[in-house]
């Protein structure tokens, strides 16, 4: 029986020591903004991400995880710095982030603005700097440069223009210019919004694993529906926790996105409909993997762990 | 004779076309986003980063300029999300750039943070990403997807925390934290400042023309000397300029660093030291193309019009 709390446990353990070991071993300079990065990157996340590349990874027959760690945890910086210009008060304008004060109520919202540019610029530099785990990388199945330069221009359109960026835009003008707009233009946004801003992200997550690995096209065409289907859950997953959760559990006030006039799946289709809507996605997610074996486990459990979870 | 004005007007234009181009055949949504991402991208710059990035790799005898003119052009995204993101209320807090307004005071705050987070993640988007332009540069002699993952790893390395996004924090904090340290201090800090906020992004250019054309380690080696030298004698001189130089020249309010209490060179080391520097730096680039032949006409009529410009 797969053991999912174990395998999250220990995946996500790599990811942190990686972490702390890159800023414990790092010059930047000044040590402000070193710490404000520092701060934010150690705030306890899950590391859904970094853990969905390495489990798709090792699904797709990837066998030197110690060799693409430092890919996968440039998605948690790129995760990073997108909750800290999300929380910034001309954005969400949230005070509360995984149960601490957010980046900007720490060290003022200039320094927010600058780690959050700092770790994106900084997932692409590790994403591309020849460091001794890129060099195994190299000589490993992935390919070599010509697949790290396909790893940065996916997770760059997903992060950006094609993504997380575009449905981060989109959410801030639904809340402030349309926040009463017709019931069928609300779908429409909503779909799009959690696509983009959570969904891509999720997507480039795996797909990145799928390439690291060396898969070939239709193992990653197959991880692709995978992302996306689990990634649009997570996003509907989180509307329902922010409407049933509990604030302790969450880290975050219980009820906030309605507060706010957030728009969200549930408020756009309703709760039995976006409940059902997850779980539809999971079965597509998993429907997916049909064919991987014993391998894509990993992936199976966190399928089903991403609409059970509590917080 | 060499007609630097005409060189600057073709390879500027070269730049702008592609800009063009690339905004009117994109579909970047929300549209409120294109728009505040085009807006500042068109605002009418020198295309400097881009231009250097081309005439060095004329320079280092590169022959596919329009099959790099992408990656030149990634750096001027990567400029104008700087400027946006400088000129935020929380960070300069500037109405004016380039003569018109700013972009947050335009597409408000929020939104002008997704454009600069945008265009950021798009640069790296572009360099990365295969087109036509990228598969003819592999072709070409430029050595493929090694040498374009050397370039955004370096790119990254000088825009970020070795670089631009570190001389922007200590630019605040300095502003902020100690704005009357006592003089040492000041000068140390005003160099680290210059240094890193523009001397990097701008070495970063030049190093990039150097890579694409395919230089040996020599030719990369005196293309970062050059860099380093115009970046730092850059920056000097917009600070004189700021001092001496007429407002309507400049598109922005002169005199406003000092207003603003910013560290200046000529603050920290007076007026005299800062112009005698910045035609020190200029000579040492100079020296930097010995041997370069007439193909670093240009690298060398740049290096002179950076400190006698007037805007």
């Amino acid at each position: 029986m797969f053991d999912l709390g174990k395998y999250l446990a220990e995946k996500s353990g790599l990811v942190d020591s990686y972490l702390r070991e890159y800023f414990s071993s790092s010059r930047i300079r000044p040590l402000l903004l070193k710490e404000s990065m520092e701060y934010s990157v150690s705030a306890g996340g899950k590391r859904i991400r970094p853990v969905l590349a390495i489990a798709s990874y090792e699904a797709c027959g990837g066998e030197n995880t110690a060799g693409m760690l430092h890919c996968a945890c440039a998605l948690e910086l790129v995760h990073t710095y997108s909750l800290i210009h999300d929380d910034l008060p001309a954005m969400d304008d949230d005070d509360l982030r995984r149960g601490k004060p957010t980046n900007h109520k720490v060290y003022g919202e200039a320094m927010a603005i600058l780690a959050g540019d700092g770790l994106l610029t900084e997932a692409f530099r590790m994403l591309s700097a020849p460091c001794r785990q890129t060099r195994k990388a190299e000589t490993g199945e992935g390919g070599g440069a010509g697949v790290l330069l396909a790893v940065i221009a996916d997770l760059a359109a997903r992060a950006g223009l094609l993504g997380m960026v575009a449905g981060q835009a989109q959410d801030i003008i639904s809340e402030t210019v349309l926040p009463g707009g017709p019931r069928a233009d609300r779908r429409q946004e909503v779909q799009f919004i959690h696509v983009h801003k959570t969904a891509q992200l999720i997507t480039a997550s795996v797909r990145m694993g799928a390439m690291l690995s060396g898969a070939d096209a239709g193992g990653l065409q197959a991880m692709t529906g995978y992302g996306e289907a689990i990634g649009l859950a997570f996003q509907i997953a989180d509307d329902i926790l922010d409407v049933k959760g509990e604030t302790a559990l969450m880290g975050k006030t219980a009820g906030s996105d309605e507060r706010k006039q957030k728009l969200t799946y549930p408020l756009a289709f309703g709760m039995e409909a976006s409940e059902r809507e997850a779980a539809d996605l999971v079965g597509k997610a998993l429907s997916c993997l049909e064919g991987f074996g014993d391998r894509a486990q990993p992936l199976r459990a966190i399928a089903g762990y991403i609409i059970e979870r509590k917080s």
